[in-house]
């Protein structure tokens, strides 16, 4: 394509770019932008360097002046998109890149792999941190995914309302809170589960987290508490009926005096097991291979289509595919959130050609990120994650409901 | 953990670590072990460099004398499993490392994430490249993933018979082949399709494969015909009812004289519509979506658990969890595949503590691949790519079939 478009000259054509979802996964209310940081971090970073230059040439994947033009590579166009931790809705303009043919071209699998990623986990994630009320949740499922991927899943599950991660890395390169624990292996090394207990709380202190599943939970609990006191700062339970389970620890602990020890639940949780448990003693939830996997949703299908571009003439042209089950729609997208007078987010206005009517109460959903190639905000995940729990809160209530639906407000277009 | 166990000394047993998996993604007849080249390949390079080690200074993650131990790691012990692109089944020990608890414990997030992630793709891909019978399949689904996983997707989905990948990283780093296409966004940037189809073929030759279905599919066929003549490579439909599209662009293309112009289809392929499409004129199947989330089992949801270690006296000794729903088998496995006189595969065998009786025409399944910290066997993925299509080929004709069921074959286990 860049090739065949750098030849004829129409690569140097200016275009808009635009990343978005046809749809939500099936049967969910909202979806959560994340990745939005990585993108900028990686665009800053995009270059060819001589590695990748040279297995393009020595291989004949495109010619020669190609390869140069590539080699020169430096994104100088503007971004503009949806902040990470927003909200967002079949259609809506999460991502707008304007830049010309070529230079907007090549980054759709960069900005794609990102934003289809952490979209789809924090999307999840927020489910799963909605139906904990306040309980922390806690990211603990990088083992069941790519080794990369596992470090910004830990991320996205951040800016989603996760409170920590098991991911170190996530902890050095994004800031994001780290927590750990102990596995069955730590028990079966040791002789027996005293010794084991022992030597983490000799290790951690009375405030660490002892794994009291491996042989018998009751016996493990008791354990547990003569060798921590009143201290300890929690049990964790990792398999059978965790309610049932949960409530039995928690009569046990409270019997001997231990009314703070925590109670942490894992175990293959989701976001329906989560509010299943609400009604138990529990303080906190690991969640591992739903979180990683988008539960049931592993990527948001989110595409990056060419929406409008320079004719001959100079003049910018909205453009759109025709196929029947595919049809995107053409034009340079704004987009707002429309508000009531409570606050309440009515619908997401897309506005095509220009900014959508403001109303009086609305909120304008697109920030600018990238201006002349110079990254101009580059998405902080504390902010991220706040900005998620304010977005949440203003849909209407029905957006927290787990089973299947609609999305929870309407995309309305409106034209020039 | 790690700190713990090594303040004690309990750290420096010789262990026994196993991944496996305890089931198969529901329904499925087999799967497909993919990534051991990469987890070899991580392991070469697993060490903790300054800023990892300030980090876990710098937060109290763990102890001075855990730091210090880290910051010399090398793994020195041995590791045996099945070869990539074997065919796997509950149960099967696909890797086993022998270290000591501390070497061994530490690898378990960066060899199950490999595995997990690898072994999904390839174990949906196989089922792909199954339904598609001879006919060539080509991942396509980088923009779907994170952006380091679609570089291991393509690799694990040409382990399992893909042909090529749009991912040119893939073929740079791992020499998966590579192939290209043209998106919609390539015709839309022209003033029409002729001078996108005029371009792509100056710049790429008749050979290339043009897009035929950006506005209407029959003028599309006829302009690629006009423009390319006899010699036009491919076609690609990427929307609507493939189906009685391929047969009648394959019927406008014979009846024009163009017999050796093929038919590429593409539009959220997975093995269920490649299967349908057996019937058609179809010459070859681009899949995105669904290979690169594993059709519906994003992960392998294999464990790492550890199933023997050294006792206070010295002796090896079988552990393993108690817990009613998550049992595991102590002690350390070795795996065959039982073969009928045809060469028929009847049942995984797996022998705890010793290796399971050959019965005459069984193939051991474990092979070495680390001894004493150094790879011995690196898994070059196109050897890894013919085993898969023999030990695919091995199992009973039931593998093949996409319905939901059990595994094909039993998984049996052999006591000493």
């Amino acid at each position: 394509m860049l090739q065949a478009a750098l030849a004829t000259g129409e690569a140097h054509r200016r275009c808009v770019f635009e990343a978005f979802a046809r749809r939500l996964p099936d049967g969910r209310r909202y979806g959560v932008i994340a990745g939005t940081g990585r993108v900028l971090e990686a665009l800053e970073q995009f270059r060819f360097g001589d590695d990748e230059l040279r297995f393009l040439s020595d291989n004949e994947v495109v010619d020669r002046a190609t390869v140069d033009w590539l080699a020169s590579y430096r994104f100088s166009g503007d971004v503009s998109g949806y902040a990470e931790g927003e909200c967002y809705f079949p259609q809506s303009p999460v991502l707008v890149v304007e830049s010309t043919f070529a230079e907007g071209v090549i980054l759709e699998t960069l900005v794609l792999s990102i934003l289809n990623h952490d979209t789809a986990i924090a999307s999840a994630a927020s489910r799963m941190t909605a139906a904990a009320g306040g309980r922390p949740c806690i990211e603990m499922g990088s083992r069941r995914t790519h080794e990369e991927s596992a470090v910004a899943a830990a991320r996205a599950a951040y800016v989603a309302g996760f409170d920590a991660t098991s991911n170190l890395e996530a902890g050095r390169r994004y800031g994001v809170p780290t927590t750990g624990t102990a596995a069955h292996a730590f028990t079966l090394l040791y002789d027996s589960e005293k010794e084991a207990f022992t030597a983490q709380v000799e290790s951690l202190g009375k405030g660490t987290t002892l794994l009291v599943d491996t042989y018998d939970v009751r016996s493990a609990v008791a354990l547990a508490m003569d060798i921590a006191g009143p201290e300890l700062g929690a049990v964790r339970l990792d398999s059978g009926d965790l309610l049932i389970q949960a409530t039995e620890v928690r009569a046990q602990l409270d019997a001997a005096g231990n009314k703070d020890t925590r109670i942490i639940v894992t175990s293959d949780l989701d976001e329906y097991a989560i509010a299943a448990l609400a009604a138990g003693p529990v303080s906190g939830y690991g969640v591992g291979t739903a979180l990683v996997t988008g539960s049931g949703a592993p990527t948001a299908s989110m595409v990056y289509k060419l929406v409008q571009r320079e004719d001959a003439s100079g003049e910018m042209q909205g453009v759109a595919k025709k196929s029947k089950d595919k049809t995107s729609v053409g034009g340079r997208k704004w987009a707002m959130r429309r508000l009531d007078g409570n606050g309440v987010a009515q619908a997401e206005v897309i506005g095509i050609g220009e900014r959508p009517r403001d109303d009086g109460d609305d909120r304008s959903l697109m920030v600018e990120l990238v201006l002349g190639g110079e990254v101009v905000d580059h998405q902080d995940i504390h902010e991220a994650r706040a900005r998620h729990e304010a977005s949440r809160a203003e849909l209407p209530r029905a957006a927290a409901q787990l089973s299947r639906g609609e999305p929870v407000i309407p995309t309305i277009y409106e034209e020039d």
